[in-house]
């Protein structure tokens, strides 16, 4: 399995950043082929070095790391992510990983 | 659900923590009552400003809220919590979040 994990840092507005993300960016993403399961996770209430200032965690998950690469580079994936700047202005880290059950 | 993200700061020597969690840390943290899934993902390899620094994310999933606060307040999970300081010295950001398919 492989994983974008995109971590949105805390916004200005957050029912505004919310309307958005859930009204417009959740359903262009979910056009991407490939992409096997999509978890939104809200809600961090800690973090053991001081706040970690982020609002809102999605975890997108393909079967590969292959499968993964061959989204982000599809048009459906290339719009996802040009739909950040429309949302994410307080900023968002885009992480892509290897993931195995322990 | 719920879960607790794990964002590991990238070590000083990635094969030394890579020892210690995968021998210690993960054992340990699998003694947790109420642990349905772990999930270790490797190799960031984008942030979208930058380098995000991170070497590893542990997700761990729970069937509730409740009974994720309760398997950090448990013996087991105050024992993994402790262990931290064992391998995890450049830093770690746990975020807790309630989760949900989109």
């Amino acid at each position: 399995m492989a994983k974008l994990i995109a971590l949105y840092k805390t916004p200005a507005d957050k029912a505004a950043f919310d309307a958005y993300y859930f009204g417009k960016h959740v359903p262009l993403a979910k056009t991407i082929a490939g992409l096997k399961r999509y978890e939104v996770n809200e809600g961090a209430v800690a973090g053991l070095q001081g706040d970690p200032g982020i609002h809102l965690a999605a975890i997108l998950s393909f079967d590969s790391m292959a499968a993964l690469q061959q989204a982000l580079s599809s048009p459906q994936g290339q719009a996802a992510a040009a739909d950040l700047a429309n949302f994410a202005q307080a900023g968002v880290d885009l992480l892509i990983f290897d993931s195995k059950d322990v």
